[in-house]
């Protein structure tokens, strides 16, 4: 199922075509394997790239979850080899790679003290052919991440080139305002993380009321409480957004993230 | 100098973190070697990865060239390896790696007929922080492609998403009008291709009135001549954008083609 060599011809390399998907392991099994899953063939049928049978890929990564026990599985699937030119080959065999990272994942207390973002500098353009997917084109967000090494800042925030605000740029962001959450709607740019799809389910049971819009940091900088998602962190709570504002004490975010745990 | 092999955990796979360049060779040179690693070094320095010596890089190229007499060269720069994570390692150590096409290329007379042309649905976003540049993110270019499989149809006409004329799939566009040159400038995307480059020191040493500027399919509809510069196919007059208009007997590029030629 997964290739251990790549070929220099691969198309993954030469034109970042395909996608990823980085899934937490815990106790043995892969958190949100569903979603990932789902997004993936959600991707994959966007550009065009034939997946192998999905519950054969469900067993793998199980399989090599059960093995890792507790760390990060990273999947890739490009469209494979093919002759030079943009061209996608019609008989393109996907190739699929894993990497398996055996590392201690965040547990929800970690998460407690919030975290420091930064405002980065960089501004992620509009494509709404590839708005919400995971694939691999991924050099603005190398740019976006190299803006800063002060190990205090856990996170970028990541607007567009129309000053419409995204995400971070390895989670998505959202606001809690007047018992309300809030989060960017991802029809332009952006990732739509697995997480944000969690939480935004969660939500629902909660009874909360949510909006998917477009934002502004004007938003962010009004907003009662501000928390990141992803996949391997699963939920941090914002305590600064440097140079800009603090926030102390929210009461929906701890209920949140509680009830999210619950659910993993 | 060129790995023959590629780690599963190379940035240019990860995250398109890299470039490229796709060099014709004829006679055993690489025609416009200048020009290809002025524009390597330009895009390195702009995402900050480290090239080795150029002046050994050259020879490289020159040895790989003499060995493959006639064909196409492509070089693949990444980043190299690094961890999880998409934060540039300090001591990430550069990847190159060259691809060698044997393979007859285009003469003069094979463009005469002029190609034919359709316009793109895809639009390209605007991201000035990597415009210009020939980075390894191109899923933009793999989905303009993958929109007609007709072989009468050389090229696809990529607009913006503000729907500014910008270039073709893998070519650069100029329009001639009323004896002056125009192509798009390449601030906001768009790959600034060495013919290019090529076409306008020619057209000044022509003395032909030149302009760089945000221009629209309006523009094109309305040029007297239509042409395409790239690496491979030098300069190909356009005889139609499929659906749109049809153009004949032009002067000015036949002219600009007999000069371009004989300086390669």
């Amino acid at each position: 199922m997964f290739s251990t060599t790549l070929s220099l011809s691969d198309r993954g390399l030469h034109y970042g075509d395909g996608l990823f998907e980085t899934m937490a392991v815990m106790a043995g099994q892969v958190r949100l394997l569903p979603r990932h899953l789902h997004r993936l063939a959600h991707g994959a049928a966007r550009l065009a790239i034939p997946l192998p049978d999905l519950s054969a890929l469900e067993a793998a990564l199980q399989e090599a979850a059960q093995a890792l026990g507790e760390g990060v599985l990273k999947l890739i699937v490009t469209r494979g080899s093919g002759g030079r030119g943009y061209a996608p080959p019609e008989d393109a065999e996907p190739m699929l790679i894993l990497l398996r990272y055996p590392q201690k994942l965040p547990r929800p207390d970690d998460a407690q003290a919030g975290i420091v973002l930064r405002l980065c500098t960089l501004r992620l353009a509009r494509q709404p052919v590839l708005a919400g997917m995971k694939h691999l084109n991924r050099l603005e967000y190398v740019l976006a991440r190299a803006e800063w090494r002060e190990p205090e800042i856990a996170e970028g925030l990541l607007l567009d080139t129309q000053d419409e605000l995204i995400e971070a740029v390895t989670s998505n962001i959202f606001l809690v305002q007047a018992g309300r959450l809030r989060t960017p709607c991802l029809d332009q740019c952006g990732v739509a993380g697995v997480m944000r799809a969690e939480v935004l389910a969660c939500a629902e049971r909660l009874g909360l009321e949510v909006e998917e819009g477009r934002l502004h940091l004007d938003d962010v900088l009004a907003a009662d409480e501000v928390f990141l998602t992803n996949s391997l962190h699963v939920m941090r709570p914002v305590r600064a957004l440097h140079g800009y504002r603090e926030w102390v004490g929210g009461t929906l975010v701890p209920r949140l993230q509680q009830t999210l745990w619950s659910a993993l």
